[in-house]
């Protein structure tokens, strides 16, 4: 495995090129071959050169998790975001979202009547919504048959209502991405009959993770919000979305310490991220190596259990990790390596890292 | 409880400075009454006004993890630096170290032969080495009969072996630190007699974690290097090693989301951390409510199960998490909002995050 001599030192991120476009490309195409509208979650990479080329493979606009990340991504030049959030809006994040609607076609979720107004009265009616629905995930959005209600008062706050959107975040089990794709289907089905029933055609009825994205089922979607698929990561992998050639995002990491059959490198929760979902079998991957282990993480060690039938790295090797959560590995970072095969082809700013309000 | 106005948006990081400084004061009393030097780890918060305050509060010298972290911090003027980490040195990181030591005075970590003589191959002999051990945490360092011989190595590549440092990191677990200072203070004993049986009188020998810092106990160490003490945070105060009024650092939050017992705050592992040891009660505690148990985390959503016998914050009201880990919290921003009382005082820059390398 090549170790990339070229950068002078370890742990970094690396973006591997050749696969984030593979990955890029199939999406797009799926969601092509099915008349989706493809609206990429930028939170996973926060990065103007990657939204540049999901653009240019057709995506629709960008999806963003909050209004700085909305402002970078403005200033980029991108002209049709949608803030995935049930935004809480006060007088000064009103002026942001004013500013914002008055230069790109902004969409922003709302998820309550009480949301609804607040948006009406501090950023004004400049921006569409969409209402949130919980397709299952049950952390924010109204039962699927309430959407109705919420729309009607967006509506009578003078608001333009586009549609529906939903998370399935429930689809982070292991084997359980196809039922809920049919859940959140039924859902987003549900609440648009509800919106209909209230009077309110949806245009936009937005769903998908990625785990469940590339799943085909009968649905009344018209567009997809993935976000990990760019890059992979070990959830990915374990969950069965993906295999390890789709994996684009790695940490090169330095063997710093051995012995018998353990190694720690010099990669920690300060640049994969901390997460660890119960069903992981453990704090990441290690790149090439299926039946390693990552058995415990510090801020700067990742302590691995090396099968004993694998040749072993010694001190001062490089090996690459791939992060449990692509989206909390990158937002560590101010920068990604970019590679194409054994080539350091540039250096890519982090450009919207930290943008949590 | 406040909720900061002035402030004008969420989610940001806030420090209270009058239980800071209190932490600060403790640590440094406590370690001067032992006749204990303290080298607080300032990768806890990265931060230039924090360290000057320990400094002031009479810190011997600081901890860093990462030479890029030392050169943060001989950047703000410290001029006594240890690297408590087993660096692999190449031709990069031993021209940095050189650099380094030609302006601070420099102590690195080693723990074996090999990294001895890479250390003084690329970096010189201008940077100090303490000797790391294993005093039952079981990530990197020798066992304490072993520190001899890896001093023997160093000292045969011409390096200065002023000492032995452990970090035992085992005593994160609840009830367990006061059985793991002792096993600390043994190993730091057997590790130094086993440098002196090799021929080297240490004068450095170096401990200390927060859960165990406080702890008094019979001990041949010369040194503590807490970090954590200085904000606290939920696993400090769910260890028992702290109460509620010792916690400086919370996250400000605001409710998006409201129904029945279960609120959603806009503070997630974006801003917390995604940290969660397996005996944590969940991802973060809310200050001053707790019964409240964070139940999960996303990326920009915090679900709070509320206790039914707490007035409930409605949408748009203000609350502060306490993070699980505030080493990993802090390394997520750019900045700290310093309050005293209801007031704010300053922000601060976390001026070596993301420093990896």
């Amino acid at each position: 495995m090549t170790s990339f001599p070229e950068l002078d030192a370890t742990p970094v991120l690396v973006v591997d090129t050749d696969v984030l476009d593979r990955n890029l490309t199939r999406m797009a195409e799926s969601a092509a071959a099915r008349g989706l509208a493809l609206r990429p979650h930028v939170k996973t990479h926060k990065c103007v050169e990657i939204a540049r080329r999901q653009l240019d493979a057709g995506a629709r606009g960008l999806t963003v998790a909050t209004v700085s990340e909305a402002e970078v991504f403005a200033d980029a030049g991108a002209d049709d975001l949608f803030v995935a959030y049930p935004l809480w809006v006060d007088a000064a994040r009103g002026a942001r979202l004013r500013a914002l609607a008055g230069r790109v076609r902004l969409t922003v979720g709302i998820e309550s009547a009480a949301g609804a107004r607040a948006l009406a009265t501090h950023a004004g009616t400049g921006a569409g919504v969409l209402v949130e629905i919980d397709s299952g995930h049950h952390r924010t959005g109204v039962p699927p048959e309430r959407a109705g209600d919420v729309a009607t008062a967006a509506r009578d706050a003078g608001l333009d209502v586009v549609g529906i959107f939903t998370f399935p975040g429930h689809s982070y089990g292991p084997g359980v991405p196809p039922r809920v794709a049919a859940e959140e289907s039924a859902a987003l089905t549900a609440a648009a009959a509800s919106l209909r029933a209230a009077g309110t055609e949806p245009s936009v009825i937005s769903g998908g993770s990625s785990p469940t994205a590339l799943i085909e089922v009968r649905t009344d979607a018209t567009e997809l919000r993935p976000g990990v698929y760019v890059f992979g990561d070990a959830q990915q992998l374990e969950l069965g979305a993906i295999t390890e050639r789709d994996i684009a995002l790695s940490a090169l990491a330095t063997v710093v310490s051995a012995r018998d059959d353990v190694l720690v490198l010099d990669a920690g929760s300060k640049i994969l991220g901390a997460d660890r979902a119960p069903w992981a079998t453990g704090y990441g991957r290690i790149l090439g190596i299926p039946d390693a282990r990552i058995v415990a993480l510090s801020e700067h060690h990742a302590t691995v259990r090396w099968p004993t039938e694998s040749p072993r790295p010694g001190l001062g090797d490089r090996v690459r990790v791939v992060p449990n959560h692509a989206c909390n590995a990158v937002n560590l970072v101010d920068e990604l390596v970019a590679v194409s095969g054994d080539v350091v082809v540039g250096k890519w700013a982090v450009a919207a890292r930290g943008c949590n309000t």
